[in-house]
């Protein structure tokens, strides 16, 4: 069976939620899941979740910078292009049905590491296996080589009332 | 704390999705889900997750059609219209954390239970329960009552290059 590339973007909530959401929906069909997470360090709690309960998910983080409000740093960089490189690794090896590169488009945005190496990993995956990307900003030619892509776009957003992010709701 | 509303909508993939992915990180805080599924009856590869892995999470289902290509019958207004009678209590009663009405849009536009109904229930919630309402087509009033929402938008989906729903990816 042919392997899919999909793409979740957009200002809106819901773009890592749901690659979790599809890693849990695919180890409940029995399959093997890879979860990279590129940039954001805060999904503590779908960590713990996995960890605890879900050991057909392998979960790695690469890199633990935000950068909403600092520029990365030359460490930040070097982590994210170790994550791509193992996570090209796992994507060519075929030996999991699913791998997420969790916001690899805000990696690309803060030059992170480049759109043509992301895509290159991207095409040489094995045929089977199915890739989730997920971010804002997710650039065109992505979503040109992309089979499925879903901008979720913010409607209304609780931040804006001053509602502060929580555990268990936004990590 | 207080628990707030989301409705996630709109014509692309992810809005069950992100449901299942928010329920997730709940139960890796350690917070108790209720997922309550309207409508649809496809969710199987989740509910084999949810019922090997994740005893935190209370999965029902009131009504296994799907009405895209029928109409529903007077069973299933009634199997809708019990459900959403028992998922009034457990939303009252604070024993949740969160709450999900999967689908609970498309009940509503499929006639299955009114507006006027899914909101009264909303608006009589525990205090501290979050809720999530999932489903293409939200009402504009609920839209209004709620406190996030995102519009899942279809930019490029490969059901329309012909590629059929595949399970432990759709389903």
């Amino acid at each position: 069976m042919k392997g899919y590339i999909h793409v979740y973007t957009g200002n809106g909530k819901g773009k890592t939620t749901s690659a979790f959401g599809l890693s849990l929906r695919a180890v409940g069909a029995g399959k093997k899941v890879f979860f990279a997470q590129f940039v954001k360090g805060k999904t503590y709690s779908e960590i713990e979740a996995v960890q605890k309960f879900l050991p057909d998910i392998t979960i790695k983080q690469y890199g633990l910078g935000c950068f909403i409000e600092k520029n990365p740093t030359p460490a930040d960089i070097n982590a994210a292009g170790e994550g791509l490189k193992e996570v090209s690794s796992v994507i060519r090896s075929g030996k999991y049905d699913m791998v997420v590169l969790d916001e690899a488009n805000i990696a690309v945005y803060f030059k992170l590491f480049s759109l043509s190496d992301l895509i290159e990993v991207i095409q040489n995956k094995a045929k089977a296996t199915e890739i989730i990307i997920t971010g804002r900003y997710a650039p065109k030619e992505l979503i040109e080589i992309a089979d499925l892509v879903t901008e979720m776009k913010e409607i209304k957003h609780y931040y804006n009332k001053g509602v502060e992010a929580r555990k268990g709701i936004e990590y």
